[in-house]
């Protein structure tokens, strides 16, 4: 079969038309290990607040490959020369950027793995696909991992103004509801340039790179941070780790086989790495079988479990029945926690070591620019290329660069304080 | 606590804000039953062919309540006197109309409780809510069964032009990207009008009319009837079809407990209703617990099942390794059938009696224009009120009343002929 | 200047960015002739129903150029071969399809130029400019007056599914709001084929086309036919000829120096292609001098003139005191239009001669489907080309050809009866 | 007539449809004067650069009025007492806020009457106005004037986050395609509250305001000071004052007789104020005559006039021959300013005098907050009221307050250096 009878056009309420291209794009995406994402909720338990959201990485991963398409046509226009190859491999690497992720997203990233994030996830899945397809990832795994030399295909795939999130705001924004996250994703696009094989803002697009920075901040704060989205994730997480603890106990409990094989294990990355193939694609297989619906099947079963504290928590959550949260911009007193962990092993008849999955407190923060990763440069009409610290009269850059951050506690609603 | 503490707004992609009335319908909204529906896919399969068509039974049925409450805005605004127990009792119908979808909804409606409608299920469910409610759905009930004497509110839920469809329509066409399905619900909502407790439509929104049975139509065969959408949802009741077989046949075979109670039975209408009260609410309690994610992970579990045929078709589906599907205006020749079932009988080895749930045959149909429920009636200036048939000029409607039907076969695509 | 220079991108509210070519494209477009459609409403007095409708013939043409040169892209993905000199001269006939429009557009069509409708003038100005740029227009004009061999050039500028309607279907129900008339030209184009030299749509596009149609008859009845839109443009034309009547009577009256050419001559086709030279270039001058605000303009200077009709109409139609209008699908009787002037006579004082410039009765109609022009037709899969007469299960399409009239009459509203 | 039978129902393509208030409201909008901004843009000469930015005066006012009355009804249902009189009131304010805006709004404000601004040319309308309805305005005048007690009227109507910028901007972000500049208007609406008679958004809105800020800032740069809309305006100023001096010099001229009122007198705020009443409607019904047009008029023709200055400059208006524009952050050097001026001289071969036609230089400046008008109050859950200066962790506010300029110098392209 030629490649040119598998393009293929597929609708998407963000951009409309989507031309996928053929050849082994098309074959990655039919790939069962792609086709899984379909049932993976990109937000987590954003739906439980925002009910449109029920947007999956399968949609986003296409998302950013249709924008990084046009990324790819922009820069050929001013004259950046892009090979065939180049192309390929970088729509490849954006494509399976997210393979990595698991149920519901990053609510449970490093959850399930156990302290591995889905980059990494994704990583050990692109070199098994790179098997699969004899080695025709090699160059979208150096691009991916940043190993190549034109370092602005990475700065597509991952950087301050990549496609993967110029495509998240859009699509979060647009399935949430929230349109004032909504990005201009056309006209950043139209507005990229590469100088010394850097990827680059025209000067013009300055104000929409400004706004990009507020929208992603509003998002922050108003979706991903959400302080029902973060009790529902809490709840989430407490439930699995509860779960977790009483098969460590060897307590009997229900749980899917794909599921079970990462309760019962506790991977680090360096004993990711260190694994023989075999393990490896154990794991890789234990992983792209799990999906949202492993979860929710079993907080099902666990609802009705003997354990009071499991059955709670899935109850809970299954009927939405959410923990209190407060917020504020410094810690919470040792005094206040300890009155709230009080009253709640009054009410709930637990034991001290368990308070945690009844109360918890932490800090969530979101920085609007990162200091680590390299600056969103402007070129100037001139030809200089410049820091936006440096350019922008809009922001102090020196606030940006700080966290933001917010300290939390929650606990359940009957024991709220006065 | 007071209902007036319970506003509520929430954020829709479709109509951007959402007031949420207070009182009995925000308790509704909160039960166990009704979120439930966050898990339920509004468009079964469809998300197989428009990614974005994720959405769920929970914001369609708080869309219609949205447009249910404009509409009686409107009427109240002409001068139609509708009390505010009659607004609460259809905003209370129109919320629950769907209470009564199953995973997947429309994909295996009459598949998991055999032969019964959703609109069953979900009068049967209302039923038991009145009661823990202490008969305060009653009116909605009536309104919702057509007994009350007041026709046009049952005619807002359940219609020709009712607000179900408006909202389908819409979230519909807004989710999977089709946007020529979508409806001027605004246009339309501010046309109706009431004579004679009948709804009808102002003469000027006549136009609007036509328009929304055009998208009816075309939301009926590029979305709902989408032919890659039928295969997925062929392969989905085959599969459970098949698990159900061998579950009569006593075979082991794993499924989740809410599941297995349907699995275990066939229900009919009659004995539904005849049922005691037990036995009502054991159905309730077990259906209450359904929702996609039992059929998703079913279908994983039963990948691996020793059984060929269920495996194959469990893992065609997770895969996305659809049938192939022809389409025709005319029924097939039995000559053609048989030739694609010999060819399917050689290559899968199966048995004959089990050929269909490889080789499936049948008829799909649409009706523009109902003929056995209530016309749409149109309202001259001069106060005469005539059925569209009469008034429009556009539609034949003779032939509108037809059904169009279309015939189709699947089979497995490496048994296609030629 | 290199034409590579000369690219550029603009903002479209309709289809966010659009891409210039460069070249003569970009020559033409910066032409004043051109630039002058940037006065010229698109909706002619369909801004005083729809206060959005301000758009203008300029953005009109360069959207309908976009979609033209979208629908070229995917002809060729298709194999269809096309030169670079076919594309271009497609373009330059789509961009200036529209030069020949005076002020209001189709308001005051075959009124300022009388009896000359808008294409004529189009090509008499394309002519000119093929002169300006030396005969670069030739092949542009032959496709424009469909001379060119291969017919679908002509189909994609003037047929029944051109860009010219798949651009002004959604641009005016994008300003107007009424957003039941929007298209889906994204779906059409990339149903879009060429069989034999001749436009096809394939088969899977068969709802698009059929909403199309829909989408036609309903903004021609709902907006372009408004009744008041038509009382507007009913004024309008009544105050120009009155003020022309005005001139040949010699009657001293202000009019700006390009409108006085057009008041003190009546041309017609025929003296038009037989004028020599000289005069083709006179008339061109004047008419490319006209836009809106001549109109506006000559408006207040008549609405404080002497003549009683004149001012009356004029300051009728600055503050938009209109008339009544009624609509019905029958002529209306000698006696209601006799007893409708007898009270206009009596209550204006007017002569019986002038009666038309108070009382009009006229016919307006629509056709869904023309039969003059060449078919909309269908490719199927198996390669088979038919009408969609022949394939469509929707439309009565005898019932469709036919013409659909609405007699109205029109008369000031203090006349009113009863 | 009844107010109840005026009720009407428009079509807006940003908010879909407005149920416009019966009564005076409905009186004022059918009011010439109101109905002039009909031929009124909105954004001055911004449509040479965004060909979709035709919208007008007419649309922006009523969809100010729109939002003021959803503001009013939120604030209702959150407790605010608001009387019928107040709620009329505060809607006449808002609807006739920009009644005193000219030809092409800002671009030519305080040119046409030199030196006095829209909102003293509103007043002085709304206060004739006033004269005919027999006081009915009483109120509404002392809202727009910050004469009524309870300030937060006042506040709705002007002020950092009035319904006047929340339209505009919407409405320009819609019609010029720059979608970055879009506001979530319903967030902040619904996040608007009173204390203290004061105008208040609550906490969770604080993420809307930052938004809305910046979004202003993105429209001041990319569209309201686009340096090719100063350029556009910046000739169409030099146009009509070069006129303006031929008149004062007795030069003969052809311009329309309400702009000739306006070109034959300098009027200064004072001295309308001191007028007699006789002079004040003289020059009210001169000012409400004009409109867009006469000045499109008067240009073409300026455009063929002796005066080699005006008629140069009309005719590059007409055709868009636009000036180069250079813009910098701190002044241009006056050995730079003299070349340009002596290449200008020296090509033109205009008096020295007159160079100020040809070469302009100036500074224009934002300011994202404004330290004069009441600060933005934000409430925060415990009922405390503080700036947003104090609450945002986002701005540095004494940034923010900073007037951001540019410099610029635009002259003929022709004339460019290097």
């Amino acid at each position: 079969m030629f490649p040119s009878n598998k393009k293929k056009i597929i609708n998407d309420p963000v951009y409309g038309f989507i031309s996928l291209p053929g050849g082994i794009i098309y074959d990655l995406i039919e790939h069962p290990w792609f086709q899984r994402l379909r049932n993976i909720r990109q937000l987590g338990m954003a739906y439980y607040v925002y009910p449109g959201a029920t947007h999956t990485r399968f949609q986003h991963s296409l998302g950013a490959l249709h924008l990084t398409k046009l990324a790819i046509g922009t820069l050929r226009n001013k004259g950046v020369e892009i090979t065939p190859e180049e192309e390929e491999a970088t729509c490849i690497a954006i494509l399976l950027h997210d393979l990595g992720h698991g149920p519901f997203s990053h609510a449970m990233e490093e959850i399930i793995v156990n302290g591995v994030k889905h980059e990494e996830l994704s990583l050990l899945l692109m070199r098994l696909l790179n098997e699969q397809f004899n080695g025709k990832l090699d160059l979208a795994i150096d691009i991916f991992t940043n190993n190549y030399s034109r370092k602005f295909f990475h700065e597509l795939v991952s950087g301050q103004i990549d496609m993967d999130r110029m495509d998240y705001l859009r699509r979060d924004s647009f399935f949430t509801g929230v349109i004032e996250g909504s990005v201009g994703s056309d006209r950043i696009i139209n507005m990229l340039n590469v100088v010394d094989d850097t990827l680059v803002i025209e000067e013009k697009g300055i104000y929409s790179i400004e706004k990009f920075l507020i929208a992603r901040r509003l998002m922050y704060w108003q979706v991903y941070m959400h302080k029902t989205v973060m009790v529902a994730e809490n709840i989430l997480t407490s439930m699995f780790n509860r779960a977790k603890e009483l098969v460590f106990r060897s307590v009997n409990l229900f749980s899917t086989p794909h599921l079970s094989f990462f309760m019962e294990r506790d991977f680090s990355l360096t004993n990711i790495h260190l694994a023989d193939n075999d393990l490896k694609e154990n794991i890789a297989n234990n992983f792209v079988a799990l999906n949202d619906s492993d979860i929710l099947v079993a907080a099902k079963y666990w609802s009705v479990h003997d354990d009071k504290i499991l059955s709670d928590l899935s109850s809970r959550l299954l009927k939405r029945e959410l923990f209190a949260i407060e917020l504020q911009n410094f810690p919470f007193e040792d005094n206040k926690v300890e009155t709230i962990e009080k009253m709640v092993l009054n009410s709930k008849k637990i034991d001290v070591a368990d308070i945690d999955y009844y109360v918890s407190t932490g800090e969530v923060y979101n920085r609007i620019y990162s200091p680590e990763v390299p600056d969103i440069k402007i070129l100037a009409k001139n030809g200089e290329v410049n820091s936006i610290l440096a350019v922008s009269d809009m922001f102090d850059f020196n606030t940006l660069r700080l966290k933001k951050s917010k300290n939390f506690i929650c606990y359940p609603k009957e024991c709220r304080l006065n």
